[in-house]
Order: structure tokens, then C-alpha cells, then sequence
């Protein structure tokens, strides 16, 4: 009876009173499961749409490097005489088809061919075709899909041809001039591409080129050279009397294309952040416009100084330039640094320009001197300017310029080569005298 | 005293002690409800950012097409006489405005009526006007707002008056013109377009148009044959003699237009994805492209076999051909596949415009080749590549293709010989002569 | 032995019971921790993911902006004769670099000093060189960071300054053109604008200009007035017989121009969101074409009734009209009310510029009918139409317009009178008719 008197006065109200508490813990319990899961599907969802903004914006910055062709074609087009702008731009249209085509074919497995890490890989080839995996978002591209990475990559890899196109103009043969451009846009600028974007020997050994100015740009400046030098001179350009300016036939069509590759510019090195990281992606448009404007401004005043006159195409050729210097390092440039880098461009272009022409060496529109001499001296800005644990030496800076350059030069010379003893590459002076629109596309320009 | 020693032992513990584990189980359901508060926030932010950024891919698209009507401008300028610029830029430049407010009159309400689901709607009109609703962004859009909807719906709309444009230049009159155009774009368009994309009877049946090889392109393309038709070739194009080329006067701009209509494209067909997607649109960007780049080699192909010469203008059309037919199956096309679409596009291109000037249908432009041929491959190509569960059959995709051409080219062609008959659509053999920009403005392209 | 028995058989259990009650609200509680930092996570990644967008869309905007100085590049370019085109390009792509670095060394920290909150402030500097804070995203900026903002205003600063060249072409020297849009792009334009956009006194007292049909179009406008009246016509524009139409060189540029504008314009409206907000910004889109749309019926409309002709170049600047009329309430506006805005813009376009030819005021491009007329009305259209409680009343709109009207022209005139004085503003007679492209530049536009 006092057992139960007890169990009735004291455990009772314990005990229910304990399965009250269980039960909330256990409620609690569930309830946290489900917040646990509320939290995680909210963090998956988060991180989907940042996946999602990161891809849209390295499809638009694809979409801004396309443009560029359009400003190379009008820049190019522009610089030429009305006898021969069907020919640049039939050029520059064919480049883009074989630019895409090539590097979906060899070129993007070429680039990235997946060197064991930490390797000093110089050649691999991860085969024919593309590979997306079966959900088409393989681990590897943390920020974008596979087919985001080809098409950004794929818009990058023919404005190397591009470049070329300009410098050989008004001399070269069609055919040939297309041979060669196959060739070097599906191996040659992806295997130098390799070395270093696709984790080869000179990323190995801290090599610094954040969107390409020795890659692309100097790559495409080292193949014009090559070609320049075994077409020679337009007729009449270098004349007993000395140099003849030979004008292009539409500033307008020049300007439109030179503002064109400024805007695609903003896709060139903005999307080579390879996310839409809002910190590094807004320092990057700023640097660039930043060269620019102080390339066009250091473009000015060295040509006024050298020739007393406002010269428009040494403006134009000067925001590229600055554009072409900054694109090393244009994630890590300071605003004053990214002026001064600029600047340089902007004043390398006149004097460039007049090197060039000092030796024979006929670029119409300037190419060299944009593309390969400000490539160098944007590369080597790197080591001067940069302020990080992973900005290039000068010594591997140094190194890069010089490997990739050699490497592009030789084989770029060889190639030209071997088209100008087995096809020839100059039309002949007949052809050049009535332009190559009559010559090639029985097409006037301008009816 | 025996039951207070053995509350005070062994009670008094267990009740402190449950209390203690009552209040904590309270206090982790308090914390487990902040929790779960804070989850559903999580979520919510994270669903806004993907809303936000699903909407803004929507805008920077109808950018992007809107910039189309440019590109459009330029290519149909640049393949016209100089004497009839001004005129077709005036077109095109009045087709933007009728395009955007007839759409927003009426048809947009008329090509998204809102027909009953899994009705067989042929026509429905939800009223003029637009009605957005209370807050912009009715649960029906769930991935951008209705305003996003409405402008990159209507900035579509106007693109298929423009295709009409280069065809009937050079020789229709300003305003019969514009009186086609508008009733094409406020009652034509939207109306074959509510059969697929409203939700109508094609729609019902299986047709897969993605974005719109048939509602689009070839719509446009049976409206520019009725006119062509109607109005008849330009004088002195079909001699006794045979068909003389009457040759655009600027190659430059022509290439420019093209440039520009592939630079819009990415939006046209990456922003008929309706969201940021990051697997379909970096897949659209990327059969989009590889399409045009494989009609641009086709076109040249195609037509250095025919005429042994390297001509611009069908490698220019080859890449409109290629883009116009992956349209229909972007977004569901392998890589290969949209290669060889692409490249027969540009096969077609040549073809198709011997074949229409050997018919006598004169079309400055060659918008019937690129627009409605091509338009009607990249439809049926969807049936004879595609592989997904809701690709078109082919009795589908014909009867889509069969269906939209024979109720657009039936208007067109009554709305035209009304204009004909009434106020005449032709301008005189005098003012042809003269040109339309002197006949028609008053106004010379070049001065 | 009772004690022990009722131990044994009443409290074990519920002690142990009670233990396992305390360990589960424990667990609960471990778990309510981790399931609130897993969603304190997800907050902070959704966050971040809104904050990547919202940046991302600012700098598309400023690229967008950017695209703009090619617009009013080809507009002005094509509106002006053969004989100035390389010079007009020129000012031109000076002025980008001019506004680009002025705005770092000093416009952006002028245009927002930081204001005490709520002050009436009219004049404040935050110092040289641009000062982003330890991580570049500092509290100030909730939607996208310090180099985001800069850019993006650093693009609006330079249209000011464009908006001038065009009116001034033709006849003014390169040299002092130069040094009055430096001095007016680093002073004048960032002032007049901290007097809104920096919180200033405009801004507390009520007066309201989105995206700057004042700020930036109107205060172009009067820069360009004083310039105009201090220049005095073209030769032979304003005879003794009347007013001789002096027509621009290329209409097909010219189109090219205003099509690049009107594109660039989605990124001047709707970047001026601040955040990629998708009802506004989709709300900013639609307001914006439609009144662009608008603008171009209405200047087509009122140039027909007043010269029974089909004015291309009326058409091209009522999209202008249009465009400017909206900026100050494109994300406050109806669709009606954007419809109607528009239209007036436009009508107002033809009766603007015979206005000014009247009075003997020679804007060769018609920069001050569109930008200040249309500016002027935009910014009265606020008041007029703008349903919000934060839209300017009428006599706030009045105050703007006339204070910032009266500070630029007075600033421009004593400017421009300081250079006529000093160095002459006007090239010579002889200049001026051999044009300033060989008098200037030593290059022709077209060879």
C-alpha cells in the first residue's frame, strides 16, 4: 500500500512528465531533420544559382569575344584599299567557321588535354571530338558546364588567325592563306595554349598570362611576322624614294571595328575570371578601360610628337594596344598600374609602327605592332607591375614570351613556307595591281 | 516521514532533472523553429537570385534580338543599290516601331491567348492591351517577370516584317509597304505563333519548333514570296538575254549586318531556353554556333563548285542559313548533328538562289533562300536528328511547316493584292530608275 | 530495504528515462546548432549568389553604356559631310579617354563626395584617385562593388561631352574642343550631377531624374547651346536666300549610329536600377522601347504633315527623342504613359529643329533637340505623369531642370568665350572649307 501510495504520488508525475520531455526531444529531433534538410536544399539552391549566373556570364562574355571577329573584320576591312576589303572579309569569315570547327574537332582537347597535375606537360591530346560526360557538368568546371568552356575557348581560339589576316593583306592568295590558318588555329595555337591555360610545363614554372596576351595575341602577332616576312611588301610600298603611306580606304568602317574590339574586350578579359566573381570580374572591366583609354591617349601624344600631327589610326591602334598590354594581368593590376601599362602601349604603338616600316617589314594595319609587340610588353608588365604570390617572375615571363614565340614563329614560318614553294602565297603583280576582290571574287566592294 | 526522506532521495532528482530536460527540449524546439525559419529565408533569397537571374538572361536576349533589326538593317542596305538605302533603312527603322507597339496592342494577347490546356486552340485573343497583373510576376511566369515575357516576345515579332523587307526592295512602294507590315506583324505572326508557342493546336499535336525555324523564319520567308510574286522582278534583272547579277553596293556593310544577326542569335536562341539554364543555354550557344560556322563552309563549297569563284555574299547567306536552320532543334542537337544541319543549310543556300532566279522570283537579298528554305529544312531536320521524347514526328513537323505556310502565305498574298488593286504596290519604271531613296525621301544615302 | 526496493523498482526507470529525456534535447540542440549554421550558410551563399547578379549586371550595363560612344561615333560621323568624318571620329574616341581617366582622377569622387544625409549640399570632393576600401565591396555599396560602380558611372561621365562634339562639328578647332571637354567632363558634369545623384541639395528637395534625361542628356544639350552660339553657323548654312540643308555624308552610318544607341540605352536605363531587380529592370526595358518605338512614329508623323516628305533622319532622332524623353521616369512610368511620352519626343524632334535653324542656331546633328528639348521634357514628364510618392512635383522638376541648365551653360560659355578669347575656338574660313580632316588631320575619311 505505501508502494503504491508512492508510485501514486511521486513516480507517476516523473514519469509523465519524462515522457512529455521525450517526446518533445524526440519532436525536436524530427523538427531539426527537417531544418537540416530545409537548410541543405536551401544551400543546394543557392549554390545552383550561383553555378547559374557564373555559366551566364562566361556564355555572355562568349558571345562578347564573338563580336570581336566582326571588329577585326571592320578594323581590317577599313585599313585596306577599296581594291581588296571583299578579300579581308571573306577572310575574316572563313576564319571564324575554321576557328569553331577545327577547335571542336582537335583543338579544345589539344588546349586541355588534361596534363597529370603538377606535370611539365608539353604535348598531349585527349582525342578527336568532344567529350562532354554524361551530364554534360563533369566536376572539373566547378562554375560553368562543359559546353560553356568549349564555346568560350572555341570564340578565343580563331581570333589568333584573325590577327594574322590583317598583317598579310592585300598580297596573300586566298587558298594558302586558309591552309595556313587551318593549321595553325587546330595545333599550333592550341598546343602553345597547353603550356600554360591547360597546366603544361610553363604553369609549372609560374608563368603568368591571365587573358592571353602572349597566348593569343603575340601567338597571332609571332604568325604574322612570319608571313609578312616571306610575302614581302605590298608594290610600291617601299620605293627608292623611301616610304610610301599607303591609306586605308574607310576610317569609319576602322573606327567601328577598334570600338567593337573594345566592347568584345570586356568578354576577353572579363570572362576569363572564368566566373562572374563580383570583385575580380568589376576590377577587370575597369583595368581594361582604364589601358585603353591611356593607350589612346599615349598613342596621341607620341605620334603628335613624332609627326606634329592628330592621327587617327595611331589613336585607334593605341587603344588596342593598351587593351593587348593590360590583358596579362588584368586581375591584378592596380588602377594607377593598369593607366601606366597603358600608356606605354599607347606610346609603343607609333614607334612600332615606324620600326616596322624602318625594316621593310609592310603590316597594314599594324598588327605586329598591336598584337605581338604590346603582347610582349603586356607579359613582361606582369613581372614589372604585378603585386602577388602567383604574378610571373621575370624570368618565367621571359621564358613564356620566348618559348611560345619560337615555337609559333618556327612552325608558323615552316607552314608559309612550305605553301610558298608548293602553291606559292603571293598573287601575282597583275592581281595586286587590279586588287585581290577582282582577282580572287570577280566582286567589288562597292557598286 | 518515510515518504518525505524517499521524496527528498529520490523524487526530487528525477523531477529536476525532467524539468531540466523538458526546458531544453523546449528550448531546441524554439531554436529548431528559428531554424527552420531561417532555412525557408535561406530558400526564398536563394529561388529570388535564380529568379533574378533567369530574368535578367530574358532581357539581355530581347537586347540582343532587338539588335537584330541592325543587323537586318545592314545586311538588306548593303545588298541593295545605292540608290535605294535610305529606303530600306526607313523600312527597317519603321518596322521596330510598328513591331513593338502592334505587339503590345494586340499581339501579344493574341499569340498568347491562353488557350484552354490540351485544347486544339486555332485563334483565341485575350484582349488588348497588356495586362501585367497585380505585381508583375504572376505565378504563369515562373522564371521572369511579365514584362521580361512581353519584350523579348515582342522584339521577335518585328523580325519577320524584316525579313519581308529585303525581299520586296528595291521596288515596293513606302507605304503599302508599311500598311503589309503592320497588319503582318498585329494579326499574322500571332496568330500561327499562338498554334505552337501559345499553346494551340500544334502545339497539342507534337510540332517542336524551339525557336522559330517555322514560326519565325519561314513565316517571314512565305510572306516575302507572296510579295515577290505580286510585285514582280526589278526591271532589267530577267532579260532576253538572261538574268543579269544586280550586285548589293556595300560588301562591308552587308558583313557587318551578318555579324550582328549571329551576335543576336545567341539571344534569340539562348534566350528561347526561357531561363538561364546553364546546361540548354551554353548547349544552344553552342549548336547555334557550330551551325552557322558549318553553313558559312557549305555556302562556300556549294557555290565555288557551281561557279568556281569564292563568293561573299553566299558564304554571308551560309551562316544566316545555318543559324535559321538549327533554330528549330537548337536546344536539342548533338554536335554533329548541328554540323550537318548547318552545313546542308549552306549546301541549300547557292542551290536555292539559282533555283528561285530561274523561277523569275526576284529577291534582292536572298531572304526566301536563307529565311524560308532554310527554315523548312531546320524544321524537318528536327524530325530526322532529333532525339528526345518531345521531338516532332515527321507528319508533325510537316504538317506544322505545311500548315503556317499555307495560312501565311494565303493572307500575305490577299493582304497584297488588296494593296495592290487599291493603292498599288509598285512604285513607276521611272522612279525604279531613280531610286527609291530620291522617289520616296527626297533623301540621298551618300552625299 | 523498502528505500532500496522502491529505488529499484520506481526511480531507475525514471531517471533513466529522464537521462535518455536530457541526452535527446541535448542532441536536438547539438543539431538545432548545425541545422542553424546550414542555414545561416545558405543565406550567406543566396546572398552572395543576388549580389553576383546584381554586380554582373551592372558591368553588362556599363559595357552597354560603353557601346554607346560608337553610336554617337557612326551618328555623328554619318550626319556630318565627307570632308570632317576622320575628325569627328576623332573627337570622339578622345573624349572616352578623356571622361575614363578624368572620372578616376577626380569626376567620381565630385559626383559623390558623400554628402552628409539630408544636407542641401551643392559642392563637396572626396579627394584624388579612387579610394575602393580594404575588400573592394564596401558597405556602401549593398548590390555591387566599388569598381562596378565607378565603371559603370565612368561610361556615363564621357556621353556628356560626345553629346557636344556633334553639335559643334564641322567648324570648331580640335585643340580647344579637347580642353573644354576635359575641364567639363572632370568639373561640370560630376558637380551638377552630386547635386542628385551625390544626395545633394536637388536630391533632398525632392527632384527626380532616374537615369539622367537632365543630369546627363540636358546638360549635354546646354554645353553644346553655348558652343553653338559662340561658334556661330557653318559657312553658307544660314544666306540670304534661307536656310541651305547642309545633308550628312552617309545615312547607312548614321543608322548604324542611332540602332547602337537605342541598344546601348538598355544598359543607360536599366543598369541606372542599381540591381538587376527583375520587375524594374524588365519594367526599364519595356518604358524604354516603347518609347524609343514611339519616338519614331511621332517624328515620322509631324515631319510628314510639315514637309508631306519621309525624313529618315527625323525618324532616327525621334527614336532618340524618345529614348532621352523617358530616361528621367522609365522605371516609374505606364505603358501608356511611356507610349505617350515618347510620342511627344518625337513630334517635338521636327519642330526643334526648325526652331533652332530659325534662329540661325546650326547644330549639325540635331544634339540639341534631342538631348537638352527632350531632356527637358522628360524631366517635366515626371511630374506630369509619374504616379509615385517619390516623383518630383512640378516645381521640384522645374528647379532641376533650370538650376543645372543655368550652371552648365554659364560654365560652358565662360569656358568656351575663355577659349575663343585665348586661342580661338573656330578653324578658318579656308579650313573650314577644305574640311578639318586635311586641315586638322592630314587624312582623308574615304580613299
Amino acid at each position: 500500500m505505501l508502494l503504491a501510495y508512492l508510485q501514486s504520488t511521486i513516480t507517476p508525475t516523473a514519469q509523465e512528465t519524462v515522457d512529455q520531455a521525450l517526446a518533445a526531444a524526440a519532436a525536436a529531433q524530427a523538427n531539426v531533420d527537417k531544418a537540416l534538410e530545409a537548410a541543405t536544399a536551401a544551400q543546394t539552391s543557392a549554390d545552383f544559382a550561383q553555378f547559374t549566373v557564373n555559366n551566364l556570364w562566361i556564355l555572355i562574355a562568349a558571345a562578347l569575344v564573338f563580336i570581336m571577329h566582326l571588329g577585326f573584320s571592320a578594323l581590317e576591312a577599313g585599313f585596306v584599299r577599296k581594291k581588296n576589303v571583299v578579300n579581308i572579309l571573306f577572310k575574316n569569315a572563313m576564319i571564324i567557321c575554321i576557328g569553331l570547327l577545327t577547335y571542336c574537332l582537335c583543338g579544345f582537347n589539344l588546349m586541355y588535354p588534361g596534363f597529370a597535375e603538377d606535370s611539365s606537360g608539353f604535348f598531349a591530346f585527349a582525342g578527336f571530338g568532344l567529350s562532354p560526360g554524361p551530364d554534360d557538368m563533369t566536376a572539373a568546371y566547378a562554375d560553368y558546364t562543359y559546353w560553356s568552356d568549349f564555346i568560350f575557348q572555341a570564340m578565343f581560339a580563331a581570333t589568333g588567325a584573325t590577327i594574322v589576316s590583317g598583317a598579310v593583306a592585300e598580297r596573300i592568295k586566298l587558298i594558302p592563306f586558309l591552309i595556313f590558318s587551318t593549321i595553325f588555329v587546330a595545333l599550333s595555337y592550341p598546343i602553345t595554349g597547353s603550356w600554360k591555360w591547360g597546366g603544361g610545363w610553363l604553369d609549372a614554372m609560374g608563368f603568368y598570362d591571365f587573358a592571353g596576351s602572349t597566348l593569343v595575341h603575340s601567338v597571332g602577332g609571332w604568325a604574322a611576322l612570319a608571313g609578312i616576312i616571306l610575302l614581302g611588301p605590298r608594290l610600291g610600298k617601299y620605293t627608292a624614294k623611301g616610304i610610301r603611306p599607303i591609306q586605308g580606304h574607310s576610317m569609319p568602317l576602322a573606327a567601328i571595328g577598334v570600338f567593337l574590339l573594345w566592347f568584345g574586350w570586356f568578354g576577353f578579359n572579363g570572362g576569363s575570371v572564368l566566373s562572374a566573381d563580383p570583385e575580380l570580374v568589376s576590377l577587370v572591366f575597369t583595368t581594361t578601360s582604364l589601358a585603353a583609354a591611356a593607350g589612346g591617349i599615349g598613342a596621341f601624344v607620341c605620334s603628335y610628337i613624332m609627326t606634329k600631327s592628330h592621327d587617327l589610326s595611331m589613336v585607334l591602334n593605341g587603344f588596342l594596344g593598351g587593351l593587348v598590354g593590360i590583358t596579362a594581368g588584368a586581375d591584378i593590376m592596380s588602377i594607377t598600374d593598369s593607366i601606366i601599362i597603358g600608356f606605354i602601349a599607347g606610346i609603343i604603338i607609333p614607334l612600332s609602327v615606324t620600326a616596322f616600316d624602318k625594316a621593310k617589314l609592310d603590316d597594314p594595319v599594324g598588327a605586329t605592332s598591336v598584337h605581338l609587340v604590346c603582347g610582349i610588353w603586356g607579359t613582361l608588365a606582369v613581372a614589372l607591375f604585378g603585386d602577388c604570390d602567383d604574378c610571373g617572375s621575370f624570368t618565367a615571363q621571359l621564358t613564356g614570351i620566348v618559348a611560345i614565340g619560337a615555337f609559333t614563329f618556327i612552325v608558323s614560318f615552316i607552314l608559309f613556307y612550305i605553301l610558298k614553294v608548293t602553291m606559292g602565297i603571293r598573287v601575282s603583280a597583275e592581281e595586286e595591281e587590279r586588287g585581290l576582290d577582282m582577282a580572287e571574287h570577280e566582286l567589288r566592294a562597292y557598286n
